[in-house]
């Protein structure tokens, strides 16, 4: 059955940990909605080889309305988390237990929620520190599954990452 | 008396952040020692409008050497602490009690070294959460001084931060 994918996502993202989870949700179906502080903006990827049009506002949406949230990483989580509504958008879906991806910084975006704590997870190696201090139990492993958190360390982890994701969305 | 200033800094840095307490310290007769990975590199400022050639790499200084640590920041200190050997450097200055001075996301750098810990600092709004996380007493003030630590959050804070952090090198 199809879902619908929150994507919080603005400029600087890792272009292929958008990309590569996009293609393989949109290819069982599923529908992703780009959302960022302006609807229609062209968001750019940080290796400059992805640019996408954003589908909504962060102020004309409501979490209840999507089944899972998909955090890209790159620097767009840090630039994101600096905005209480993404910040407590996010929060919904931890809350509410719906499945929640987060790939590399994503997991940035978490902590500022203070959503991971007592979840194992994984992330990016600068930020694994923090996620220790944020009282996550942190795996060094390409994917890390905890109930319906998903996460993974970087681009190589993707196969991995898209995988585990998809299976939430069953 | 002059002193030996580390910088530690590499693509991305917030441009401000670098030259304007760059201009401050040398006009006081301080010495400043850009470190990254590689010797005579240019590195970028996030905003493109700074481009600073490295003095040193990080494999052939010891930070014994210096007087101070200082720590520009952008998205510079979250590459600078994926790698052990920038923590490590950055840890000496706090363990040895010299001056650090650390602006918006600098302490990033000291999170991940575990220097934070008991200490009075203020950091960019996107690692408040990280720094409290990481036990330091987080207060949203232009600087805020901790003994030898110096840290600010963004580049209007910059007149204060580098009031504070020249007083600390007389």
């Amino acid at each position: 059955m199809s879902k619908k994918i929150a994507v919080v996502m603005t400029d600087m993202f890792e272009d292929s940990e958008y990309t590569d989870p996009a293609e393989a949700f949109k290819k069982e179906g599923h529908e992703l909605t780009v959302i960022e502080k302006e609807k229609g903006k062209q968001v750019e990827g940080k290796n400059k080889e992805t640019s996408v049009t954003t589908d909504a506002s962060i102020d004309d949406v409501d979490p209840a309305d999507f089944d899972a949230l998909f955090i890209p990483g790159g620097f767009s989580p840090d630039m994101l988390r600096a905005d209480e509504r993404f910040v407590s958008f996010s929060k919904h879906f931890i809350d509410e237990d719906k499945p929640v991806f987060a790939i590399c910084h994503g997991p940035q975006l978490l902590i500022t929620a203070k959503a991971l704590e007592g979840r194992k997870a994984t992330g990016f190696i600068s930020i694994q520190v923090d996620m220790e201090y944020a009282k996550a139990d942190v795996k060094d492993e390409e994917v890390v599954v905890c109930h319906n958190l998903v996460t993974s360390r970087t681009p190589d982890d993707l196969p991995a990452f898209n995988r585990e994701s998809l299976k939430q969305l069953q």
